[in-house]
C-alpha cells in the first residue's frame, strides 16, 4: 500500500492555500465539491506522488465540521492506495479491523474508497482507495 | 518538498505494530529510542518511500505524552524532506511562519530537523528534515 494523500481539516480553503501553496510551495491541482459528503476539497501535489487534501466543510453536520468543532484544524486522515479494495475490506474485517464502510463508496474523485474506524487503527482515520482513476 | 514520514502517537509500539505491520502489512524497519525527546520510534516502510513513524512516549512530560493526554492516539505530525534546511527556515520565518525550532536540531535518526508551529500551518505539526542520512 502506498500513501495516496493526507487529509487536513481547515476552516477556509482560501486561507489554507495561502500557507500550503503560497508559502510552503505545493501546487494546487484543483478544487472539487463533494456534496454527498458535505465537503469542499483542494488537492495539492507533493513531490513524490503523495497529495495533500485541504478539507473544508460545506455544512454544519459533515464529518469535517464535527472534527473542526471537536479538535480544531489539523491532520484528519491518511489515504492508502490499494488494488482489490473489496477483498481487502473482507480481509481486514476478518482480522478484527472495525470498518466505517463495509463496502466501497464513491470518493471525492469518483474512485472507490472506504474508511476504517479509528478505534481499530490507533486513533487514525484510515481511508483506502482503489488504484487508478484518482484524477481531479 | 516530498513527504518523508507521517508520525502517529501511540500508547504502545508493540500493540500498534500488531495493527500496522501484522494486519495492514507495513514492514518494520527498526525501533530507535530518542532519549533527548523522550520518545521511542518504530519506523515502518510504506511502498512509495514514505515512512510511518509510530511514536511512544518514554516519559510523562514529552510532547508525545502531552499529545496523548490531550487528544489520545492519532496522527501527530507530517515530515517533509528538504534541501538546505537553514535557508528554508529563514525564508519561512520571513513569510510569517512561526517556528518551534529557529535553527535545526538532531532528529530521531541523526539528521537535521526542525518543527514549524501548528498555529501557522492550520493546526498541523510540520517537521522539515534535511535530505540524506535518513537511515534507521
Amino acid at each position: 500500500m502506498k500513501v495516496e494523500h493526507i487529509g487536513i481539516a481547515v476552516k477556509s480553503i482560501e486561507e489554507a492555500i495561502k500557507v500550503w501553496c503560497d508559502i510552503l510551495g505545493f501546487k494546487l491541482e484543483g478544487i472539487v465539491e463533494v456534496e454527498s459528503q458535505g465537503v469542499r476539497v483542494a488537492v495539492l501535489e507533493v513531490f513524490n506522488g503523495v497529495k495533500i487534501e485541504l478539507l473544508e466543510s460545506l455544512t454544519s453536520d459533515s464529518s469535517v465540521a464535527r472534527f473542526l468543532s471537536k479538535r480544531g484544524e489539523g491532520l484528519h486522515h491518511i489515504c492508502f492506495e490499494v488494488k482489490g479494495i473489496e477483498k481487502i475490506l473482507l480481509t481486514l474485517k476478518s482480522k478484527g479491523i472495525k470498518l466505517i464502510d463495509k463496502s466501497p463508496r464513491a470518493g471525492a474523485l469518483g474512485n472507490k474508497v472506504a474508511f476504517l474506524h479509528p478505534s481499530s487503527t490507533n486513533g487514525v482515520l484510515v481511508e483506502i482507495a482503489e488504484a487508478g482513476s484518482l484524477k481531479v
